[in-house]
Parts: C-alpha cells; structure tokens; sequence
C-alpha cells in the first residue's frame, strides 16, 4: 500500500493557521496589556487570594480539556494520535480567537483590552464548544475543515451566549444550555450539511478495540474526576460554589451506578458496552449545570443524575441508530446522547427547580457570573426582580430553544461551507487512520500497534 | 470460539444495583439536606476559605482512586476495562452506601442529614476499605460478589472505625490501621472463604505482558503523587498538615529507592520485579499514615518508608507463595505486601513514636480529626490525657489487634456468604477475561489488543 | 533467544543505592528537623495559608515530573518501563542528594537543618536538571551510569545556580538558563564524551511507533497543562505570580499552534511529525522562565512561544542530524531543541525584556525568589540597584555564557567518567530494551506487547 498521493490543498493549513497566529500577535501587540500592578500591599494580597482561589480550577479545567476528553476520543484504534492532536489544536486556536473575538466584542471600550485568568478561562469556555460539535464529525473529517468550523463556531457561541445570558437572564452557571446544548445541536448541523442524505457506510477502522476502548475509559475517569471544578469554576465564592460542588459530585455519582444498570438491562447476556460507559457516566455533569448552584435538595441532583444517565444509554441503544437511518445523521462519538439530551433535561430541570423553590426561597440563593464576564449578573438579577419565577421559568425555556435554533441553524450554514473542494476532505478509505496526518511507520509498524493480529497473519499469508 | 451462554443470575447485578439507586434517591428525599446558607459576607469567606482548603485535596484523592488506583489494576492483560470499571462503580456503589449509613448511624439526632463535602470524604474513605479489599480477589469474582462484598464491607468497617477511633481512641490519621489493615486482612478473609483449600492453578491471562504492566506503572504513579493529599487531608490545618505532607514524601521517597534496591537485589541478574516497583513504591505512604501527624524527626519518616518498601518486597518474593502454598490463600494483587505488612508496620511504629514522644512532647503536638467526622477527637484527647503515652501507646497496639481481628472474621464470613450459587462465580477459563462483561470484539479483535502473537500464529495455523 | 549471562558489575546498582540510602538516614538522623511548631493560633492560621499557596503548585509539579516527563520518555516501544522506572528512581535520588547537599552548603550555620516544603521545592529543581539531561543518552546507558551522572550533576548544579543567580544576581524564575541551559549542555557535553566519536547507528528499537507515541504525547499534554505551575512556583504571590502564570500560559499557546504550523511546512505532504508535537509544544514554557514575572506585554509572551517552537521544529528537522553528522553528537530525545535552544532564546529575551522595560519601569515590576532559597533576592536587587538595566542585561547574558561553559566542561567530564567499565554499558543489541533491566515475558509476550507483528510472523515462520 503506497502513501497516497500528496493532496493538493493541504498546504492551507500550515499557511492559514500561521496567518492567524500572525494576526493574533498583531492585535495582541496593538490592543491587549494586562491590568496594571497592584499598588499596594493589601490589593497584592488580595490578587494572591483570589488566584489561589481560581487557578487550581483552572488547572483543572486545563486537565479536562487538553488531558481527559483527548483521551475520550482515542476510542477509534488507528485515530488516537490525530484525535488527541485535533483536540489540542482546536482548543489553543479556538482559545486564542475568542480571547481576540472577546476584546474586539466586549471591551474595547477603553481602547486596550485587559488580560487575566478570568478572561482566558471565559475563552476556554468558548473553545470548549467547538471541542465538542467536534465529535460529530470526527474522523471523516480534515484538520482544515475543523479549523474552519472552529473559526465560524466562536463567534456564533458569543452571540448565541450574549442573547441567553445576556439579554435573556438564562441562569446557567455550568454551560448545561449555552455551552453543551448549543454545540451539540451545532455539531449535528455541521453534520447533517457535511455528509448530505447519504448514510456513511460502516469502515472497518472504526470500530473500537479493547485497547483504544480502555485508553477511552481513562479520559472518561480523568473528566469525570474534574467536572466540578467545571461547574463550580464561575460561580459565586462561598455558599453557591460549595452547593454547586456537591450537586456535581452527587449528580455524577448517581450517572456511573445508573449508567451500568441501563446498560446492562439493554445489552443482551448483561454486558456492558464501552461506549455506554465512556458517556452516560459523564450525563450527570452535562445536565446539572444549569441548576448547580440553585437552592434544591440533594435528592434533586442524584434524580437528575440518574435520569441523564437512562436518556443517554437510551440514546446510544435506540436514537442514534434511528437518527442514522431515518435522517443519515452521522453522530460518531454520539454527542447527541452525551451533551444534546442531557442538556435538555438539565434546562428542563432548571424551568422546574425555579418554580419549585420560588415558594420559599428568595433571590439570595442563586448566584452567577455570566460565562462573558463582566457585571452582566446584575442585569439579569434586575430582570428577574422583575418578572418573578414564572418569567425566569420561561426564561429558561425560551433560552432552550434559542439555543437550539441559533446552533441548528449556524451548523446547516457551517457544514455547507466545510464541503468547499479546497478543504480536503479525506477519502473514505483514509478515514479513521493517522498515516493521513502523521508522518508514521504506516507498513510495518502500524498493525502491529493498532491492528490486529488477523492482519499480520493476513498480510503474512499474502507475503507467503 | 462461542459466546458462552448467558449465565441466568446475571440479570441480577443491574436489577440490586437498580433497587438500590432507587433506594438511594429515597433515603436522600427523605432525610438529606444540604447546611443552611451562611447568613453573613463573614460566614460566605469563611466557607470559602474552607472550600479552598479542602477541595483541592478532594480532588487529588478523588484521582488517586478513579484513575490511580483503577491504573494500578490494569496489570491483568486482559482484563483493563473490567478492572477499571469494577473499580468504578466499587467506589461509586460504596460511597453512596457509607453515606447512607453514616446518616442513620451518626448524624440521625435532628431528623435530617446535613450533607458537606466533609461527610462526602469520609464516606469515600469507607468507599477505600473495598476497593483494597478487592484486590486480593480480583479477577476470578463476579461484578455481584463485588457489590454483595462491599454492602457488608462498609458497615462493618464503620463499626470497626468506630470502636478503634471513637472508643479505643487510637491515632490514625491517615487510615494505616481503620482502612489499610482492616481492608486487607477482610480481603484475605473473603478471599479464604471464597477459594476454600483449593489452590487455584496459575491462569494464562493472569500473566502480566508490558504493555500492562506500563499502565499499572502510570497508576502507581498517580498515587505516588497524592497520596500526601490522602494522609494529610484530615488533619488539623496548620503545623500538624505541614507536617503530615512532609512526612509522607519523605517515606514515599525513600519507598521507591528502597524498592529499586530491594528488588534488585532478590531477584536473578539484578532485574527488577515490575509488580515490586508497583506496590514497594507506595509502602512506605500506607506504613506513614498513624504517625504522619506526630511530632517526630524526619528521619524517623525515612526510616518507616525504607522499612515497610523492604517488608513489601520480601512479601512478594517469599510470603505470598508461602502463603499460597501452606494455606492455600489466593492473593491476586498482593494486598497483603502492600496494606497489611506496611500496616502491621505503621502501627507498631506509631506506639514506638508515642512512647518515644512522651518524654518530650505535649499534647499539642498530636492533632487528629476523627475519620467518622464529629468531635470525636476531644474525647480521645480526654482519654490520652487520662491515660498518658504508656496508655496510648497499647491502645494504638489494641487497636491493631481489634482491627485484624474484625476484619478477618468478618471477611471470613462475608466470604462464605459470596459462594451463594446465586452470585455467578466466573466459570475458570473466561476468569480473567474482559469478553465476560463488556460488548467487545471477542474474536477478531481480542488477540490484537491484548493477546500474543503466539495466540494470533495458533489462530492462524489453525486457519491453515 | 537466550537470556543474556548476567554481566557482573550489576550487583553494583543495588549495593551502592542501598549505602546512599543508609547515608542520608544517618545523614538526616543527625542534622535534620522539622521547623519548630508555630507557638500561636495567629501562625498556625499562617502556615495553613502558606502551605494552601505552595501545596497544590508543588503536586502539579509532581504529576509534571513523575507522570508527564515519564510518559514523555515512554516513545521508545520497547523501553517504556524501563524509561518510567529510571525518571521514578532518579527524580527521587537526585532530590534526596540534592537536600543533603544543600543542607550542608547553605544551612549549616546552626548546626540543624530545617526542613519545609519549600525546600523540598527547591531540591527538586535540582533533581529536574538530571531528568532533562538523561535525554540525551536514554537507552544505551545502564542505571548505573545515570545515577553515577545524577550525583555528579546534583552537586554542579548547584554550584553553577549559586554562581548565575546568587553572585551574578541573574533573574530567572522559571529556570531557563539555570534549569533548561544548563542541563542540556550538561547532558549533551556526557552524551559527547561518553559514545565519543563513533557515530550510533539506528537501532530497530528506538524507532517509535503510534501507539507508543501516543503514550509520550499524553505525557507532553499533561507536562502542558501543569507547566505554568512550575513557572510561577516561585514567583512572589500576588501580581507577579499572576503574570507569570498568564505569561506561561500565552507562550505555550503559541507554542502549541506555531509548532503545528512549522512541522507541517516541514514535513513532506504536510503531514506532522510525533517528535515535532511533543516536544515544540512545550518550547514556550522553556523560552518563558526567564522573563515570566517580568513587565513586559502579553504579545512578547505570545512571540516568544512561536519563535522558540519554531527553532525547537527547526533544530529537530536540521540541527540535530548535522550535529550527528559533523560532531557524531548523540542527542535521543532531542533535548537540545527542547531545553538548548529554546532556553537561549528566553536568555536573550530576558535581555531585551530588561534593556526595553528599564525605560518606564521601576525595581518593583521584577521579583523573584532565588531558587537556592534564602535572601538571597536581596543581594541581587541591591546589585540591580547599583548596576542599573544596561548592568542587569549583561548580567544576564554573563549568566548565560556560565551556564553554558559549566555544563558543557563539567558534562565533558562526568561523561569522561562514565566510560568506567564497571559501570556496565549495555550492550548495542540490548539497548532501548526492558528485557535487560526488568523480569518480564521476554520470548512469547514481548513481541505481543511492543513488537510488530512482522516480528511475530518471522517467529512463526521460523518454528514453520
């Protein structure tokens, strides 16, 4: 097997994305500084405490992105290398525009944009999105066609997030609607427009092994383990961040136990399937967000928790398929089952714990930052002193479906653009594998570190 | 090759495991409530201050049993997504379990449950003792013995923390006695019970092949780095956590060197022994956690890690075949060589310090928070002081003896109750074997991940 | 294929580890202590507070060590274990000999010395230079050899870092020059004058293959997550901290996307190259040390983490086959584009940074705590009070032409004597091996593991 042909167009990644490194030093050389030196000792403290108080989340976040779902998507044996790779690239290039999208949009309102861990970590949870709807294609798909999503999806998250927090008041301390919602719904537009009405068959170089399944199974653990610090990251120092800790925590315990009961039920002999696990136990995460910090028992978040976990084992087992068959919607790491119905839920539950508690509880106990920073907050404690729980109820929903509406909508558009013949979609028979990407041993090499032993004694059967 | 039948009690484990989440989301309906909101901006810091303290900790200790520990388990060949998984839902099923417990047991004074990320830890500490005990059981049981084995296990260790710490007042803050001994010798007693007089033949897919061995290397690791955060997590803030930190990297650092030298030494051509380094290097952080806290110098620490790294090793060379010969005791990971001898050795070394101490010291120079929560330590402070460090000191020595007493009859006990028919031991050719309980490619793809070549040659000269 | 006969000296490992070993107990029996405890509540609350600023820094720094540089080193297919063990075993000697050394240089005044985690800190800064070092001759050097290198370079480090930023008042938070520089040349000066001038030819092991370069990119993910830990350790809390964390982190965002747009226009069909990734993505972080807490924009962090990973790409792609070309320079793991050449650019940054900030900048804009501890910092501001920027600059290129001679005469040396024949060279044809080193499946299981199946298929066709 001879190393295909050099395509033509892939010189345009290295060439488009050092334009862009280019210009992001252009605009940081003209625009950016951080804020100025504290001047006294007790704002010098002050700075310490509240970096001690936001970095180890962070970090945390940091080892979820870059450490744990890179791992998540090393579930297809021969892809590992460029699914790690993907999504390291696509989280610093998806960071840094909307760290320039940010201080184009928000705060050039003084002629420089000021720099912090606030600002960076409000980037991240832009690049998070485009993280994401990059599991719907993933694969089939060319790292210039990825950058370009990327490059129409930050700007569209910023709007999509200043219409629902913003304008709307959405109260969503965890990205439960604007950050998973939308870039599911988005990613399955992308999709849909992408791969057109015909079903993509089956490539034998898809289908996990118990090693890439057991390397899957880690980042799952790693995300698992730091999803909290996710959640909790934005919210209110004290009371409301310890709540919205716990809730994680409570939620996402009840998503691993439930996850295996669901999987277990369906599955015939009682097996387990990989993928089952690698999502449901991650469910609870996705859909607590949205009420994380909100004054509800705790029996709320296991319920809740447990509930994401059935919908997402009942959406790999049953949705996907039907999606794949009624609609030729391609969904390969099943998205829709970890962040799409999850996500509903959680709004769902978030509509419900507003009306439920508006009896007995008053504004105090619900807390946010706005995930675009800024003193947004008030705005949206002003707007809900006003319209009381019911409207903050219908906030929510209406939130929902913007979300859903803006990213469908901008998917379609999106997926269209990606089938432009100068990105490079890889042929199908180079799907799913490294040696597209990676300057590797492909012959002698590659079966024995991803293949199988069927073909070695195939290949050794041919030589013979 | 044919899927094996599907055994008729395996709808068991999601249908328990099923009623038990149900259960679980009643208890916590019922009786669970998170504290009250702070009402003041004083109270909103202070809980700040708390979260930062303790949840960085948390977290470090939630990564050392999701995804060390689980690591660490990965040595079977064959059995990675098995022994992740179990050890998964181990800790998720056990934590739920002790917290439930805990809220009948000791906090029913008020008609509710006041549930904080302390509780949380304390009921993961419980969740600890199964996941050890685990180990010496591994592989030939069945996800339903696993969770039958931790619903006795938790409440047994409560009671047995309960008398060793409330009653005999023993100092363990980092769980060498209440978790370490009393987790191995229950495991060893269930293993006992479960295997009989028996000894089980030596099972091909129970050999390590280094691929496996490199991921159980990389959990070793990850518990290397945190398990300071594990000893120190309880105690008090300030000098005595201080303290506790530097104690145990003093004694995992001298675990390590020691083990090389150790392994070296015993085993042919100087090489080392990968299931030495796996579990030598961690010795010395089980032996350092009843005297972490103490006021006693840093050699002391070193010494203790240099120590029970040594113990370990000999275990593994010589007591585990003795073992297994003599009493026909089946110990798959060792967790004799690495909780039970360093324990032993913890323990004793804990009586020496306080005897050692008493000339010299105060009582200020010991601090301890209970690991059931609550102001238990007073009590053990009146009683030391009554008692004086002759008296502490045998307490400590009581406490080992009632630690492995407890354990081994209860284990014994448990043990025998796992060989219901109904719990479906694993037939002995599919032991060891991940095709049992997950959805995978049992055929093709098998032997590609985990298998030989030699297997994938039979295969094909079986074809031929 | 026949074990090899166990070669003599190999007793010598374990025997002369075992005597350090007993050395520093008796070492730390005699002069070490704890810190007194803090007589009063008001300090406990301190030291707590202290230890919540320092702790979880110095476990990222610990997961960046024995995990991240670890797996970084695990890209030879066959040496995995060995390369974890030998990072494990010399991370944790180095730092034990690097604190009885220090304890014996700087704190001998009063007799004791007193141990906290800052020193612990700052002993395993020291253990890092041995770390980085040993890449230059990963595979064909026994342990022996690297710990006889480790207690060689552990004591020259010091030396050197007490010359550069003691004497010479050289500011360098991160270690650029004091770290990066110094052991590049240190390891390259060995790796010289150890294999001499015979040229190595390509042994079938050291080539990688994905699956093993997938474990090393994991490694490099996670040492890019925490590097700004390591950065900022050091630095005064409060805003300098806070820069140097926002610093590192631009710098290695650009380093990630620039080194993705260098291999790519490198490589042949665009494609990138594993070694590329793992190693210009870190380039930032090296480059950044120097000049991190510095007043300096946020572009200059972004320039200077494209530039140092387009050498790092540059030097991987031409500098390093014309050294082994022209100088017959072994260089494994390519740490001279890593650590040399980066770390040179981040020298004359600091230079720059220093000549352009000195015209709008007062003192107060640069902080740093001397890596060797102490007040030394003092000295050093009172010498920049004296000497002014145009002083402060030189300096800093003074400190870099030290470094740079030291190392490169000093590893000459240690490399001179590791030729002993004592010491044991492995064997061409046991080289990048673990069958040498560990007591594995060496016949049916290794080529499984780690071997292709061509390896497999001529097994098998030589028992046909």
């Amino acid at each position: 097997m001879a190393v295909p042909p050099p395509t033509r167009p892939r010189r345009l990644l290295p060439l488009s994305l050092g334009l862009f490194q280019g210009a992001l030093l252009l605009f940081f050389a003209v625009f950016v500084t951080y804020d100025k030196p504290s001047a006294q000792a007790e704002d010098a403290s002050l700075v310490a405490n509240q970096l001690y108080g936001i970095f180890p989340l962070f970090q945390d976040i940091q080892v979820m992105l870059v450490v744990g779902l890179g791992l998540l998507l090393t579930f297809l044996p021969h892809y590992g290398l460029s699914a790690l790779t993907h999504n390291f690239l696509l989280l610093n290039f998806s960071t840094q525009w909307a760290l320039v999208l940010q201080g184009l949009l928000h705060r050039f309102h003084h002629g420089q944009v000021h720099l912090d861990l606030h600002n960076l970590l409000i980037a991240e949870f832009a690049a998070v999105t485009v993280l994401i709807s990059v599991g719907a294609i993933l694969g089939r798909t060319s790292p210039c066609q990825l950058l370009v999503m990327a490059a129409c999806e930050v700007p569209i998250y910023l709007a999509s997030e200043w219409v629902i927090v913003t304008n709307l008041g959405v109260l969503d301390v965890g990205g439960t609607i604007t950050i998973h919602v939308f870039s599911c719904y988005f990613g399955l537009g992308v999709s849909k427009a992408l791969f057109g009405v015909v079903q993509q068959p089956v490539h034998p170089k898809e289908i996990p092994i118990p090693r890439s399944d057991l390397m899957s199974l880690v980042g799952m653990l790693i995300l698992w383990v730091f999803w909290p610090s996710f959640v909790a990251v934005l919210c209110q120092p004290g009371d409301a961040q310890h709540r919205a800790i716990l809730n994680t925590l409570l939620a996402m315990s009840a998503s691993a136990v439930t996850t295996v009961v669901a999987s277990s039920l369906l599955e015939s002999d009682s097996k387990l399937s990989p993928s089952h696990l690698q999502n449901g136990s991650l469910a609870g995460g996705v859909a607590i967000g949205a009420v994380a910090d909100m004054a509800m028992p705790p029996v709320a978040a296991l319920a809740l928790g447990s509930l994401s976990a059935v919908a997402c084992v009942l959406g790999f087992k049953f949705l996907t398929p039907l999606l794949a068959r009624k609609l030729t919607l391609q969904d390969q790491c099943g998205i829709h089952n970890l962040h799409g119905l999850p996500g509903i839920l959680g709004a769902v539950a978030s509509v419900v714990a507003i009306l439920v508690a508006s009896k007995d509880t008053s504004r105090s106990h619900f807390s946010q930052v706005s995930p675009a920073g800024g003193n947004v907050s008030e705005v949206a404690w002003g707007q809900w002193g006003d319209r009381g729980a019911g409207g903050q109820a219908l906030c929510q929903a209406a939130g929902l479906v913007v979300a859903i509406g803006i990213s469908l909508l901008a998917g379609l558009l999106t997926g269209a653009a990606l089938r432009l013949p100068c990105l490079a979609r890889p042929p199908e028979r180079l799907c799913f594998d490294d040696v597209l990407y990676f300057k590797i041993q492909d012959q002698a090499e590659s079966p024995g570190s991803g293949g199988t032993d069927e073909e070695g004694a195939l290949a050794l059967t041919e030589q013979v």
